[in-house]
């Protein structure tokens, strides 16, 4: 696969989506993006680039028919505006009619020595489940699981565990190899029960076979297939007849030194819990510039929106208006808008959205138990 | 490991117990047979020849002190007489005390593609739960339970699922393929789920730490010894504290051809479902002899009771009497008794047991409920 090799577990960013498409048969997104109501930005500038099956999931919000989305998220270190975007989705998709299926992949983090499962569901829910819920997230229809412990219904945790524990048997060990690469028993068993977690909202016992929608960045598509697969193996032999589910593919954002956002370096991420005077500073001092050396090579050749991350954030996120963002792009490549302008104008943003996001944040304390029940 | 190689996926019968014994690290049982209570012929006749950490086990029995017996069962084929075998250490253990642990490895049976959940389901009540009724176990102090639901208490079932999905992080791809040979996914999982089948009596949400003790035979000793050391690797980190378990290994009852007793083949065992006019055919016709060509080279050059299969499952299970079936050796040895007259005693032990235990297996019928809940 080349320089398109994708893998959960890998780390290198990836940069032809339009070769990924075509390799991975990962259909255009953009034909359901006029269509669906209240688009989000990412579905309009083509940031969710591609789908597998979405068009069972457009119909169900067309018709207001039962629909799930499912996600995961993996408790390890600040919740920052790169995991923003899934979150958007969710709470986007929940609005519009999806029951919400939302997994702490915690025993796939401790198979990954992250922590301790205690501390990890402390970080799922003080960092992930207070934002959610600050950006909007309701517990209405939502489903907050840990993979450690499915549920306070013994019917439903004996559901999902029996099918974690009957995955393995659609599945080999080559096949596992070619996805994964290098496996350990961890790796293995995250796997079986990731693949559960797909695919058990459509068990009876949690609403019965109904479209899933399960939205990615394109590092996860292996596990999309794979399940995919698994669901199609399990068709017929009258246990299992799930519909196979749905998945979208976005984009990452990328992090202030142009590469990979990454829990482990603050300096690569604006964190939701981030102090808004921080913020500044890492914008000024690390974002990835597209200016040029000097303010007068600059005012003469302009700069280079394509590679600039103040502009790249603000096109993902922080500005939702398309002839704003569109003169913010004429003005820079022109050079009559200069980098530390640039680098204002998505301060000021995320600095006021920081400063609403932390009040709410707050506020959703309040509500965390009705998620956990 | 050469001809000692023991494989809990492997078919080959095990000759040499004395040498497996010395590499495996296995103690010698028989110091305890005298001690225990009533003890079963197995202990004193060291069928049941080795142990590991036994001792404290020993202990509860003789103080009365809490302790656990745990088994699991894999639901193929016909309940037969080698099948009793651990039955009647289940049963014994019970009555010394013991809480019982009884497990249906029915994910581990799936994987390897024996039958669906249900058909499994149905096989190990109605071939093994009932048998076991009749041969004597009480729903007092038994928790009989499937791998693919672990208990009707939330509770219970998600901490159960939470220490499997927790075991893969202290083991490696190396170690799996150094026990178990070929590795799939299926034999993964099984692995995982029986080695929180063995400790999981331990959670506090089983009881807490106890002295926990797995009878097997043989060839499952890898498992046991893969469960110690991953218990010792939990040890200390503030998570699981688990008493090693204890293990006593006993030799296999051979099949009537000599060979192994196999659920492929009827006319290798003895099922306790079997008609008692059908088994006398099945000694009479398959029983491996150690009897000579003919009677007149018999009486002269006697019979080796050492490879006759008749003779072993009397001392194995049929003549508890250590006088009776020391005079049955001798007769057979010197030629007094022929091959059709020691097959006869078996076979009317065997019907009368059967008839017996026939009548007990549909009194136990009604009983099936209280081991479900």
């Amino acid at each position: 696969m080349g320089d398109t090799e994708i893998n959960p577990w890998g780390s290198e960013s990836v940069k032809d989506y339009g070769k990924l498409s075509k390799e991975f048969g990962i259909e255009n997104f953009g034909k359901f993006a006029g269509k669906l109501p209240e688009p989000l930005l990412y579905m309009k500038r083509n940031i969710i680039f591609g789908h597998r099956d979405f068009g069972k999931v457009a119909e169900c919000i067309r018709r207001k028919k039962p629909f799930v989305m499912m996600t995961g998220l993996m408790p390890s270190g600040k919740f920052h505006i790169g995991h923003k975007m899934l979150a958007d989705q969710i709470i986007y998709y929940q609005k519009h009619g999806a029951e919400i299926f939302l997994c702490v992949a915690d025993i796939e983090a401790y198979n990954m020595r992250l922590a301790g499962l205690e501390q990890l569901r402390k970080i799922a829910i003080e960092e992930y489940l207070l934002n959610y819920i600050a950006l909007g997230l309701t517990p209405k229809k939502c489903d907050f699981y840990f993979q450690s412990g499915r549920s306070a219904d013994a019917k439903k945790s004996n559901a999902f565990y029996r099918l974690a524990g009957t995955v393995p048997k659609r599945v080999t060990m080559n096949e596992m190899k070619a996805i994964y690469g290098d496996l350990s028993p961890g790796k293995i068993m995250s796997v079986m029960v990731q693949v559960a977690d797909i695919l058990h909202p459509q068990m009876e016992e949690f609403g019965g076979p109904r479209p899933v929608l399960v939205p990615v960045g394109i590092d996860q598509d292996p596990h999309l297939r794979l399940t995919r697969d698994i669901a199609a193996r399990m068709k017929g032999n009258g246990e299992f007849d799930f519909v196979l589910p749905s998945s979208t593919y976005h984009e990452f954002m990328k992090g202030l030194k142009g590469g990979k956002m990454s829990s482990s370096d603050p300096y690569s991420y604006i964190a939701l819990t981030d102090d808004p005077k921080i913020v500044k500073d890492k914008i000024m001092k690390y974002a990835f510039s597209g200016g040029r050396e000097t303010i007068k090579e600059h005012r003469e050749k302009g700069g280079d929106p394509g590679i600039d991350v103040a502009y790249h954030m603000l096109e993902f996120m922080f500005e939702p208006d398309d002839r704003k963002l569109r003169k913010l792009h004429s003005d820079y490549k022109s050079g009559a808008l200069l980098t530390g302008e640039l680098k204002q104008i998505l301060i000021e943003r995320v600095q006021s959205f920081l400063e609403q996001h932390q009040k709410k944040r707050e506020a959703a304390k309040k509500q965390v138990d009705k998620f956990l029940k």
